[in-house]
Parts: structure tokens; C-alpha cells; sequence
């Protein structure tokens, strides 16, 4: 939690205790190359409101500031959550400005939160976008994470994991996502367990012993070409003894000119069913230049560039207050008028319209109850506080992304320069926003 | 942990459960626009070598996966850290190639730990960094760490908080890392808190009747001159009750013009020590601007593209076996040929040199116990498994880090196109890299 939204509840505790606001967190503009997104991290955002409170330790610390009243840390001592939110299921595709999560509940505590969304919606949602673009251009080849090792953290690495899987990788690299989350994990050796034998030859025979079922070798750690006449050796080996090689593995130099090279010596020697594995420095721009020029790549390791989204490692994700409660008791919708990052007014849902062949069409932003074409996208999943929606299993959030990805305009599925999805803003909508503008500039010229 | 770590280990088990291994970590190459790395995460890697073994549960998973044996499961159930591991102190600038740090331990023990070293030092060495060149442009003026909400994750938060006051950040809004990391916290409201008012006078009014000693007003909600003068209406106020207003903060339009006009508004108003806080997009490109044409802005709140290291989300961080014992436990040293990816054999020591004036030189990455001008960076901190290393505080390697920053060449603190600084290869280390090389050529030939 960032300490303004606990100074901000302070003010409110003494000032508006009994204001209702509502709060909706979207993203404000799509980077450069991203022409869609995959909305991810809300079902960890259900978990956390179900779960939050306070520990005393915590409370202690508050204080230790010397900032807020005891009265006010006695009530954050019992906050629970009790509001309302509403979401787009884990894993549907949004545009910019379309709220992916929209929260009602008594302003502080749909204040408190908006750190803590930002950064669990923002996360999965750039990473899994990023990997979805990988699995739209890699034409039904198998993807895998491996992005571990240069993600930002160990909390990262889990969530690249997970968004990848559902994005449609096959698998990861990392044992704890394969624990926790139940996704296969793949793997076999790096270039040091090679150099340890210093004689690659020996280094890959020592290997399929152990592994006689299960190997895949890497052959370029001093020389691609010769790493590939010793695995064709080990897999000849390996037939004799009534196993089969799986696959090579090459992680340097020009992948395409290799995997030629070796696709042929492999062909030549008997050994078609071995399959060639692809890693280092792979992302949807490599990957589709790759299966564009028929490299004979079946499989691709994706590590670093899809775990930390590289060429977009974040996005204008944004909470931003659109309605609050006058002493009335009536909902005062409000809006932002910051140059260059105005927002819109009022409690929103997202009309969704297909084609006749199921495709999206186009989205229409509109006001909550408004009568709009279209299928409304946001779903209430808590209740007054009480969790109200069945997460689905990762494996049917995987299902519904490849459903989502499906529906996906073609022109949108471009990795550069796509067209602009069209997100419409509906009548009410248009006519709130210059009807809250205007109200705001009428009071601000009355000074 | 990625799986390919058990494999391999699993195959040593078989077949070379003696080795000893000596493995580095290091970065390749410096991506553009970072003439220099903070080398920062040690302490995390001291921290879990100290504390690593495998749970019950972990073992159940692992067996689970129905390739490994049970006497290798058994193994893993019990395995401990032995070895020895050598690092720079956190905080040391390094440069590429420089060994961040070394382990040499039953190959098993120096095998399993790489995705987790690598990711550790990436994440805070390549955060950290950004913060230090934020630093230096920022000639004095205070720097807050505002990056929780679009940073990778919550543990990426942490850690950006953390690196950020270490490279000489005053604080953070995070309240967490104050908590756990005794860091100071700073943040007061945002635009949701004035626009809940619908009147943002109000909406100051009631901020600062909560915290009258405490309050930065933030003046851009609507509009940015109008906020100003409400700012001084409320300034105005508080000195009437014997308080004084402590900054505004602007987060959005022209920093620099809005911070001059706001700047003589409030001299003109008789409120010349009420500091002025900008927001928005910053990172050391900005502040740089900023800070050169004499913005009159006193702090910055630093976020987003510090957090995620927008402009170099990631680093060419590596981990290489450099030395192995054959069968008589003689260490042979050995290296990777693969194209564009080679390394330098031998265990190695990082020799650095200072001028007259205590600023850097030049580096020279020789052999360990090489007799090589200069002081060795490379300190031993485990020794058989027990750490020996007492890790200064928080404190003490902020301070270690000013002076490291202090010591660095002028030419090398520029933003864009610094110069290279030098880092020399050692006659020893030479000479062993073209031995080792060749004995692994000839033996290719021999094929």
C-alpha cells in the first residue's frame, strides 16, 4: 500500500466517513505494437479483497509514524472489505479505456486499494498479452517459459508462468509454477553440464543414461554442427538400446541456418522423428520471422523478453474515481480534467458486438444501465463483500483466451501497426462527460 | 527453480558427484545507455544460501514428475550449501564481464542455484542502477520512489524501494518497505481525493484540517493555476493557525512552466518555503532536463519507468562454470566457444585501480591469486557452507555506494553515449584463455 491512500482515509474518516464512491481501473492508451490486451490478475485481486485485514504489526508500524489519530487506527484496525466489484472474467481480450475492474463500496475502501490493483492487474495482463502475440504468430508450434531467470523477482517469474500457460505456452521451466499452478514443466541441460565433461560427446552419453527416455541435447557449446553429429551418435546409441532420442536443442548463432543444417544431418542419418528446440533471445518478432522463412523449428523457448514484456514493460493502467455520493445519499458522477489525461464520468460497462462469423466487431463504452447493443463484459464478483463469482481452473481461463484470441479481428493480430480496434462511446456516455465538464469549468470560472 | 537444474544435477549424481565446480555470474555486455552496473542482491543470495534445503512437499512434487530416482530424491531431501561463495559488496559498481560473484562447491550445490542467483542480482543490479543515474542527474534535489504500482509484482516493489534509497533516494511511498526496511515513507493524496470533494478548495480544506503539519497539495486535478491559488488560499490559512503548508505537487502538463508559474505565484503570495513536488513520467532523461533549465521544482516523485527500468528492463546477466576437477581433483579450467557467446576460463578476481584523486582508473579482471595492481573486489562471504560475512546495514551501503558513485569518472556518469571504461584482460588470463581455447579447438579437429 502506498501511504497517500492512508493518509487520504484519514481526511475521509473524519470528513466523508459515509460517502460511497466508485472506482474503475483500465488502461489509458495501448503502447506502441499492442493492439489489443488480455485482461489478467483479477481472480488474485478477488483472493486479496477476500482476505484483507490489517495485522496488529502492522498497525503498530502505522503508528510508529506518528501521523494518525488512534481513533483512525483503531477503525483501519477492523476494516474489512464490503463493497461491490465487478470485473471482465480472467483472461478476456480489452482495449484502452475499457474498465477491466470497477469497484463500489464506501470510499475508503475502494480508495486504499488502487497500488495494490494496479500492480496485480498490470503485471499478468503485460506479460500474458505478450505471450499471447507469441502464440498468435507461432502457427500451433509449442511455446515454453523460460523466462525465470530475468523476470523481475521470484513473484514475477510465477506470474509469467501462469499468464504464459493460459496465453498457450505448453509448459515452463519453473518447478515452483509447475507445483503451484500445475502446469507441465520441461527442461533438460545448460551449456555448463556440458563443459563439466569437457568432451561433449561424453557429456550427452552420461546425460541419456540417466535420462535414456527424456533428453533433449544442446548442441552448440563449442561447435552446432559437430554437436549435432555427437547427438546423432548418442541417438543411434540410443536405438540400439530400444530408446529414441527426443530432441536437440540450439540456443546461439543463426537459429534457422542451424536447424536447416541439422534438420538435414538428422534426416539423412534415419533420425526424422527428433525434434529441434529453438531458445536465446526469442519473442513474437524473432519467432514469426522464423516461422515466416519455414524454419524447421518445432519447439521455441521463450525467456526473457516475453517475462519481462520488453518492448512494452508497462502499461497507462490507471483507478480513477468516476461517481461519488453527495450527503444525500445520490451518486455525483465526476471525471478528470488533467491536461492530456482526462477521464470519463459514471459507472461503466463494456458492450461487446460480434459478426456474423463470431467475430469482434466492435465495443461500445457505455453507462451501466444503458440500453446498448451488444454483451455486457463486466461480471459482479463480490457482493457486498461476499465473493459472489466461481473462479473458473486455469485450464478453463486457458480455453476461454484461446476462444478470445479466436474471435480476434485479423488485422489485429499484426504484431506492428495494426488498425484500431473500434471502441465507441455511447450516447449517454458522451452526453454525461460534457454535462460533468462543463459543470466543472462553470466553477472553476466562478472564482 | 528451473527443472533443467535437477536433470542436470541428477546426472552428476550418476556419473561426477565429486567434482568440485567453480561457476561465475556475471554481465556480458552493458545494454546502451548504462556505462556503469550497481552490482546489488548479494545480500539475497547470502541470505538464501544460508537458509536453503528442500521441503517434504517439494520432494513429493518433484517425485510426482516420475523421471527422477529415489535414490537422487533421497539426495536432494538432505542437500545443504557447503561450498564457498565470493562476491563484490553490494553496492560496488561493476562493469561487463566483472564476476558479481563466484561459488565453488560440489558441482550439484554451484549447478541448482542459477536461476535464482541470476534472478535476484538482475532484478535490484538493473533497478538500482536506473535509480543511481537518477541520482547523479538529479544534483541534490530529494528523490522519491513512487514505482509500487506499475512495478513486476509486490516483491519487485520491494525491491525497487530498497535499491532506489540504497543509490541515494530519500524515501518511498511504500509502506511495506518502510516497514520492512526502516526506509523513510512519504505521499499525501491524489486526484480521486479532490475530485471525491467535487470541490477541490474543499477538498484541501479537509486535508489539511487532518494534517495540518503534514499536507502537499496536488493542483492539476482540474486546473493548474487555479490550484495554485487555492493552495495559497489554504497556505494562508494554516499560517493563521500557526501552521505552514509544505508543498504543492504538480503531475501532469508542463512541469517546468507550470513549476515557474506556480513558483512565483507563491513568492508573491509571501510563501517562498512552500516546496514545490513534481510527478509524472519522470525517470533521469526528464530530471535531467528538468534540473538543467533550473525548473524550480524541489523533489521528485520517481515511479514507473524507475521501477520496471523502462529503457533496459533487463540485463545480459550470466552464469558460467569456469573451472571443474577432473578425476585426480585438479581444477581444469574451461570456457564456451558458441558464437558471439564465448567466456573467459579460470577463477578470477576483479583488480581495480584509482587515480590521484581517488576516482576510478581502470579495472583489470586477472586470475585469483594473480599478482595484479590494484585492490581486489571480489570478497569471500561463505566459506564451506558457514557464512563469514557480516552484511553491513541498509544504511552503511547507501553510504558505500555514494562514495562508489563519488569515485566514478566523469565521462561515465553522462546519460547517453558515455564512454567505455576500461576493463583490461590480465596477462595470465589472456594467456589461459588462449590455451584453453585451443585444447578445445584441437580436440573439435579431431573428430
Amino acid at each position: 500500500m502506498d501511504l497517500y491512500e492512508l493518509t487520504m482515509a484519514a481526511s475521509y474518516f473524519e470528513h466523508k466517513e459515509d460517502s460511497l464512491a466508485s472506482f474503475e481501473l483500465f488502461i489509458r492508451k495501448l503502447p506502441t505494437n499492442r493492439s489489443f490486451f488480455l485482461a489478467l490478475g483479477i481472480h488474485d485481486v478477488i483472493d486479496f479483497l477476500h482476505e484483507f485485514h490489517f495485522k496488529e504489526e502492522e498497525i503498530d508500524y502505522l503508528k510508529g509514524l506518528k501521523i494518525f489519530s488512534n481513533e483512525f487506527l483503531q477503525f483501519l484496525s477492523t476494516i474489512r472489505f464490503h463493497g461491490n466489484l465487478w470485473a471482465v472474467p480472467e483472461g478476456t481480450v480489452v482495449f484502452s479505456n475499457e474498465p477491466i475492474l470497477k469497484v463500489v463500496a464506501p470510499i475508503i475502501e475502494a480508495q486504499i486499494f488502487e497500488s495494490i490493483f494496479l500492480n496485480l492487474i498490470n503485471l499478468q495482463t503485460m506479460i500474458g498479452t505478450k505471450a499471447a502475440r507469441t502464440v498468435l504468430v507461432a502457427k500451433g508450434k509449442s511455446l515454453f517459459d523460460f523466462s525465470l531467470r530475468r523476470t523481475h523477482g521470484l513473484d514475477a517469474a510465477l506470474k509469467a508462468a501462469r499468464v504464459s500457460y493460459v496465453a498457450g505456452f505448453q509448459g515452463t521451466s519453473n518447478l515452483l509454477a509447475g507445483k503451484l499452478y500445475g502446469i507441465p514443466v520441461v527442461g533438460t541441460m545448460a551449456h555448463s553440464f556440458i563443459m563439466s565433461f569437457n568432451d561433449e560427446l561424453k557429456s550427452f552419453r552420461a546425460f541419456v543414461d540417466t535420462f535414456p527416455k527424456y533428453s533433449t541435447l544442446l548442441i552448440d557449446t563449442y561447435d552446432s554442427i559437430q554437436g549435432v553429429e555427437n547427438a546423432i551418435i548418442i541417438a543411434h546409441e540410443l536405438e540400439r538400446k530400444g530408446h529414441s532420442l527426443r530432441a536437440i536443442r540450439i540456443d546461439s548463432g543463426n537459429l534457422a541456418r542451424t536447424a536447416s543444417r541439422a534438420r538435414f544431418l538428422l534426416d539423412k542419418a534415419g533420425l526424422s522423428y527428433v525434434k529441434i528446440f529453438a531458445s536465446g533471445n526469442l519473442d513474437e518478432y524473432f519467432i514469426d520471422d522464423l516461422v515466416s522463412q519455414k524454419a524447421p523449428i518445432d519447439s521455441f523457448g521463450v525467456g526473457t523478453k516475453m517475462g519481462v514484456s520488453a518492448d512494452a514493460p508497462y502499461c497507462d493502467v490507471i483507478y480513477k474515481l468516476t461517481e461519488i455520493t453527495d450527503i444525500n445519499g445520490e451518486f455525483l458522477p465526476t471525471m478528470k480534467l488533467s491536461e492530456g489525461k482526462h477521464t470519463y464520468p459514471g459507472r461503466k460497462q463494456i458492450y461487446r458486438t460480434l459478426d456474423k462469423n463470431g467475430t469482434y466487431k466492435k465495443d461500445i463504452l457505455g453507462l451501466e444501465n444503458e440500453k446498448v447493443e451488444g454483451n455486457a463484459l463486466l461480471v459482479k464478483m463480490i457482493d457486498n463483500g461476499v465473493v459472489v463469482y466461481k473462479q473458473p481452473s486455469l485450464k478453463q481461463v486457458r480455453d476461454f483466451v484461446q476462444k478470445n484470441l479466436s474471435r480476434l479481428p485479423k488485422a489485429l493480430k499484426q504484431l506492428k501497426n495494426a488498425k484500431r480496434y473500434p471502441v465507441e462511446i455511447s450516447p449517454d456516455l458522451k452526453y454525461l462527460t460534457r454535462q460533468v465538464s462543463e459543470k466543472i469549468k462553470d466553477r472553476l470560472e466562478k472564482y
